[in-house]
């Protein structure tokens, strides 16, 4: 258990933020599937350290296929990703050992491990571990596109500045590929500068700020899931909370829907050219944990960055004192910029199971 | 995969609303723990129908125990239990399988098994499959509360009334009793006479509600949970996800997370009494998916009951034309209502390869 | 973990011998599969008690289907199945709690669950557990013979006593209707005969005798299986390992061909009417984990009953003194002569996750 | 599924023969386990290619340790190993995508991966990939080994010479140490020659030879295991599988206990030292799977290596006409040999999930 999430397929996050290298093994993916390693490339890029307001590391991210390939093609054997660690500063981490930073898991990780848990940059609980996470999800992808499934999602809100949400009845591929194609990804322009500016004022402040993702899935066929434990919402939540940071989970009108009648939140149906279509889509395309027709939409809330600047109360674990803390090191002041397609790729890796 | 959760201690559904009998399988608990079949069923009586505002149907959801015990204690094989349905009207959903109810799991079920799914009362979809979910919670609820670990619930909102929530910082285990032994189940007598209110007034309109069920966990362990895929998080959104109607999740400050800053929502720690504490609980008690020695505190979004008695748009799917549907049956006019044990028991499961 | 097995389709088996009653659920069956109720109980008269040279306990073994159905057919809900245990005599087995006998589970069981297990008649350990695994095999064969797959077995060898052995290269399913309707289930009239006779004597001076089952599988697809840890061998044994009294496998040649040189084990291949056929079978019909189209060969040792009525030497575990022991009850005295069906349906549960 | 093991703790093997790299991930392993490189590294001499009699293909197979590790030590984090494949000659293999080896999975893997499997050496199929397991199991049989748990193995038989069996009842760790300084590992140094001159006559003919392993574990506690599905037999046999060529496995008397009576088999019990003892040791150390205190021991069948230098017939996939083949490259005239430590690793790795 832990890292590792999917049953027919198998996917088993390894590495730590400041070990040597970071990766994933995929075991049951079928074989002929064509992986291009340039799409790849791409894909990570937009999840890369080294933007605009992000942590200063410098890592390529270039993702090595071990195995799982002949000819550029999968071969039915496991598919084996290492992405080499080449930029660690581990010297800044050096009292994080004694002093468990706020909102991080350093102290229940010292607890679990009694002490020998990997401090350094947070270990295995680094949102680092998302590289190896988009580079599963981007493979799949990769592989859903050429079934006529699309994933997309975009920043819904950051700093309390919200971007147009996707329409829950007609987003597209297109509206995939704009927000993809900008940092922030957002599907209003001008919001994203908003965000931007949000962001920035927070940073000066040595303080840090939080957002809200939405995605939708586009193509998916109807009847996907599974009842009760294997429902679409259970898998996705699962693979969501993945991503460090997130604290919440919603499909459809989600806790909006708690205030609804049931007159306004049933999606009726009809018939359009003798196909069964949904004349409204509250349910975040889910019914009963299947897939209904409409496209797949949920939202993913990211707490603000728990490492800033200012100071902050913890605790000395060497000798069970009150002690001040200021997080040194290189953080993005919003985790949630950077993690539109950690959630995309969250979200390919939960649907595997269902789609493969 | 579907009905079954869990890897060291292995939870296993099954059962139709209208079916013989339904249950459960659970496969790893530990030898040695007694059993108090009249808890259990006192337990099983928060979430049983024939209250006021919920469907006439008249079960009794006696708990028979087929295997796993010996003189009343678990012997350490699989406990199997049955509950048997008694009390079915499958005269009432003869239309269904032509028409499906808009807001119900009928439509993608009828596509993914090919006609074949059993369609009365929503076959294994009903949220009569609460009944053994329940039923392995208060068991677990049984055994977790001899280590000191206490699960309670209580509706945080129906229908936009809002109950007192628990402070997350002081919830206590009387808390809890409290709730349980109210109906609805809330801090606040007044609000709950409020909600009461409100949801007798859309079941006239033949409309019907939702709700939010606010739940939390004392005395876990410190350190309890593991990184990525096993979180706490995960494995209680894996769970909860699985009654039926929930539409969102959120642990903590959740979604309201995404708009404060990182000093705001970090929570710092202190000593007291030669103990690490927290000075708050923005986290809900879960750091990296690890329990911190705070509450554990989530709340999980119900959307209003699909079933209404006013007239909706559908299909027929032997003739694909459009058609009107008025639903018969017997039904709650707000699931959240009798869904607070459910959660509870949800929580329950996906804590015990965890706990136990 | 423990009495479950399978990952897409999930098959947990529950009971215990003096319990209320015994069963299992299948998690993952698609819809739409007829299940013939007549000739399930057919084949579960096959292993059911009280036949010549078996225990006196009188058990009907009737199943009964708790839920996965809807008018006679799988209807994509988890299958429950029941037996009730109605001819217990607990009375048998008092002193079992303090002299564990030798041979059984009894001691073992003793340390791992503190006595807290059930010891009447071997609890969780005993043989009728197999009543269930026949019930959901012989439900899975009634799938497979729709696809033209077909598995039989026979009694290779009793207490020394050979029948002819399957032809690896042409068993037949008439060869398994022939055996299937035999008592002993033998290929030679004349071996099963002698057989008997060899048991008989054994009884008659209060021991008892073992045997080998034999079992093959036709009409495979080629490539079934998978590498590594979930080969149709690794499969077949970790399911064939269940049944109590199991202590070896072997497929195709199995030990033989630890003897043998490549060139008289290797089959070579050839082409007839276009097809690829094999000139020998000493794989077993196995090559890496993956089925090769010759038929599928395996071979189950069990050991003799370990419940004989002579004297044997154990330990008061109260005391710790040493003690004598005379194993009264009513017992099988070759628990292979009633496994063959055993056999045939762990290979089936086995298989599932590969056929369907 | 497939080239993953285990629940608690979960073993993911990759690699093909002639790719960059094999290796495996560890998830679950508990912090604070030190790793000893060297005697990794001497354990991984046991397997390695380059001995008298085996493959001249020359690989170091020196164990890169990517991550779960935090100085020396194990850290939480899942365990992530790596060994690069640094002397493969592909060109050896270019006909067999034409030519399916007898006695290899090449035939059923081009069917199972439409001809898109990685047929160089094999690919995931080959005895390569046993390096990774052996790596995965040295790394258990250290952490054991420091809680009082032994495993050792034998060539119990290798083309049909025979070695001193373990004493069932008396074998010791200082056997483990003696076969294991020793290649082949015998514990008659006679025999181990005479295996050799049979190895080597048959590699002059073009042929090759098996054998057979034998494989003990002291210090087990007693109840170690689970009913059923997951008994210390069904694990083992399960893991053991997984390494090429086996085609049996037997514990304690295996097979032969098929010809014993209850009398005989049984392994009555006594008290020493205020102990309870095993009188014999007939089931190996395991009843109804669980450990009973004796040593456990089972031998393995592993068939004669199928890559032989003289002409076979086969099958042109192409032209779909029958042809011959005589397999070149670079083989092991019996894997046996090299296989001993195999063997010991795939029980390490069976056992993780119930020792650690």
């Amino acid at each position: 258990m832990s890292s590792t999430i999917g049953e027919k397929i198998r996917v088993s996050i390894f590495g730590q933020s400041h070990g040597e290298a970071i990766g994933a093994v995929v075991d049951g993916l079928q074989a002929g599937e064509k992986i291009d390693e340039e799409a790849l490339a791409a894909f990570m890029a937009r999840r890369a350290p080294g933007k605009v307001l992000s942590t200063a590391r410098r890592e390529q991210d270039r993702v090595r296929i071990l195995s799982g390939l002949a000819h550029g093609v999968t071969c039915g054997a496991p598919l084996a990703l290492v992405i080499e660690n080449t930029d660690q500063h581990s010297a800044d981490y050096d009292l994080l050992r004694r002093l468990p930073r706020p909102g991080h898991a350093d102290y229940p990780a010292h607890v679990k491990w009694q002490g020998m848990n990997d401090v350094r940059g947070g270990g295995h609980f680094s949102a680092r571990l998302t590289a190896p996470l988009c580079a599963v999800g981007g493979i799949l992808m990769q592989i859903y596109e050429r079934r006529g499934i699309f994933i997309g999602a975009h920043l819904a809100s950051v700093c309390g500045v919200k971007d147009t949400p996707f329409d829950p009845m007609n987003v597209t591929a297109d509206d995939f590929a704009l927000c993809a194609s900008r940092y922030p990804a957002v599907m209003n322009q001008a919001a994203g500068e908003e965000m931007m500016r949000a962001v920035a004022a927070l940073q000066q402040q040595g303080n840090s700020g939080g957002g809200v993702v939405e995605c939708a899935v586009l193509g998916l066929p109807v009847g996907l899931g599974s009842p009760i434990f294997d429902g679409l919402e259970n898998r996705i939540a699962k693979a969501v909370f993945g991503i460090p940071a997130v604290k919440g989970i919603e499909f459809g009108e989600g806790f909006s829907a708690a205030g609804m009648t049931g007159f306004e939140n049933n999606d009726p149906y009809t018939v359009r050219d003798g196909r069964i279509e949904l004349l409204s889509n509250h349910a975040g395309g889910i019914l009963g944990g299947l897939s209904n027709g409409a496209p797949l939409v949920f939202r993913a809330a990211f707490k603000p960055t728990p490492s800033i600047a200012a100071e902050q109360r913890t605790v000395d674990l060497k000798t069970m004192e009150p002690a001040n803390l200021r997080v040194g090191g290189r953080h993005d002041p919003c985790v949630a910029l950077r993690a539109v397609p950690c959630v995309e790729a969250a979200c390919a890796v939960a649907l595997c199971d269902e789609i493969l």
